[in-house]
């Protein structure tokens, strides 16, 4: 059977470019037992992966080189070799950027049966899968949000960040949105329903976004959900109260160049803060109350969402280069079937 | 009665100089009912009283211009209007720069009498009060340490330094100091017991520094108990272990003049570390039980410091420029008495 996939073609030695990713066509082998032969019918792209693309340090082994791209997907098994699994099953795993993708599906977590009856299969990349759980995890374990307080969230209008708004909102906070452009912010506040939202790129320098963020979080900021990182953490710190908490996802805006400085970070000392580093896929325990909240407030209505879907494999370097670039509107997606 | 105090004379610009100190003499009004006057034989000097001489924004409101120097003494009750007070009584309190100071002791934790027939009275100020408090809580409450992990702490030699190394190791850490000149790191390992020390003094730039710690943390470093901010907290963050705790307690550093960056704020996100600010001060539910640590360990010679001791109410000043400048050699203290 043939197979099309993207591979890491080069290191980027700044900002990643198409050059780094290669088409390839590839033969595959004959199944194995315990394997399972999965059609990807969703890759999921997030900006984490701009990381792996990176050799040295981090929180994941570097994507090695000449190798598909890593990434979530979610398809079909068309062929199995293991008795969990039977053609026709919906299924998510990490299949990576390739039309078809073979599973060891004994090794636990690898592959998950999933029901797309209500839930589209696509949203099991999205709010019901690692974006919502990481939205989840970062405000119920290290914001605890109390009712009243103000969350602000960064990348608003993304897969983590619309989440992180909806959920604070259901446990009584007000919600802050940083997003780009006033359609996305539109978006964040009239279909999401937080209570504000901040366009960055009408507040480009610092003192223009903190007079926006102060008008926006009249009480102070109490739990800073951040994906961005750069000018806009900075911002946001200035603004946080006493005993704020900051749960750090995501720093996308340093992802693809030189590290990218804190600049006070003395307001750390002074204001008492938490700032916590985490990666959802380390406190795999948590995931099935997570799923289970997410899971029934997608079921119901109450967590809506969006996604930017790019269709064909050929598409998904330009998209996921766009995502760095904040073009994609919600949660993106490279539709495969 | 007469008073001698020394007061915020101004604000300083940058650097804090003597000019922006002024001694006074000055009247004392005769006791009211529920007061208490102590005869201060001890001042504590500490690195927080410096963020106090600026305006703005900080975990304590700014130093009143004219105002005595706030801080913590050591003394004995001289007079006394209130009922669980009498002359002779050793107390601590929040006296400030000034020979004599009037307390209204019967507010809670403004004034608190002890036992100076075991633990010397000027202790109370250093391993068996606040510093050492301090020490108890950032490593307790934040770092809480296992054993086996390694744990840093700058300012090694300092009255909160000294106490996290030594209350580490009590836990069955690896202690690694951090301190300025060869004989303080001579005191840290040989007097302290730490197991290595690290003299920044002779590794001045960023590389040689982050060699030093390489060698004497060889598996990496699980705690920072941060006093001092800037290039020192940088370059242990490159050393840090997944899943570290920073205490960040003092960032003495950046005090005295800008803001100093933090350089790779994105190895937080990386090394997935949690990192708080704090302040003794907010959390006195603590105290009892780090005083009872911290004094069983003085009175039985287990927990060892060491005091600079400045003579004269004169002196103060000079003594608090040195401490800023790491001149001091242990706890800071002036001794009036």
């Amino acid at each position: 059977m043939i197979n099309r996939r993207i591979v890491l073609a080069s290191r980027p030695a700044a900002e990643a470019t198409l050059d780094n990713f290669r088409l390839e066509t590839v033969d595959l082998p004959a199944l194995q037992d315990g394997q399972v032969l999965v059609r990807n019918h969703w890759l999921s792209l997030d900006p984490y992966m701009r990381m792996r693309m990176n050799e040295g340090k981090s929180y994941a082994a570097p994507q090695a080189l000449g190798g598909p791209m890593v990434g979530g997907t979610a398809g079909e098994v068309i062929e199995s070799r293991h008795e969990r699994f039977k053609p026709g099953d919906k299924v998510v795993g990490g299949g990576g950027w390739q039309e078809v993708a073979v599973f060891d599906a004994g090794q636990p977590g690898v592959l998950r049966k999933v029901d797309d009856s209500v839930i589209p299969l696509s949203a099991y990349l999205g709010a019901v899968g690692m974006p919502g759980v990481t939205a989840w995890m970062g405000l119920t374990q290290i914001i605890e949000p109390k009712a009243g307080e103000t969350v602000v969230v960064s990348a608003a209008s993304g897969a983590v960040g619309s989440a992180v708004g909806q959920l604070a909102k259901a446990r009584g906070c007000r919600a802050v949105g940083i997003a780009g452009g006033a359609d996305k912010c539109a978006y964040v506040v009239e279909t999401l329903g937080f209570d504000a939202c901040i366009d960055y790129k009408a507040h480009r320098d610092f003192d223009a976004l903190a007079a926006a963020l102060d008008e926006a979080s009249p009480q102070g900021v109490d739990g800073n959900f951040e994906n961005v990182g750069g000018m806009i953490l900075d911002v946001v710190m200035t603004r946080m109260n006493a005993f704020g908490r900051i749960a750090l996802c995501g720093m996308i805006s340093g992802y693809d160049g030189a590290p990218i400085p804190m600049a006070r970070p003395a307001l750390l000392l002074t204001q008492r803060l938490k700032l916590q580093g985490f990666i959802v896929s380390e406190h795999m325990a948590l995931w099935p109350e997570a799923l289970k909240e997410l899971g029934g407030l997608v079921a119901t209505g109450k967590l809506k969402y969006r996604e930017s879907i790019a269709v064909g494999l050929e598409s998904a370097p330009q998209a996921f280069l766009g995502l760095l670039k904040g073009r994609n509107f919600g949660k993106q997606l490279v539709k495969l079937v």
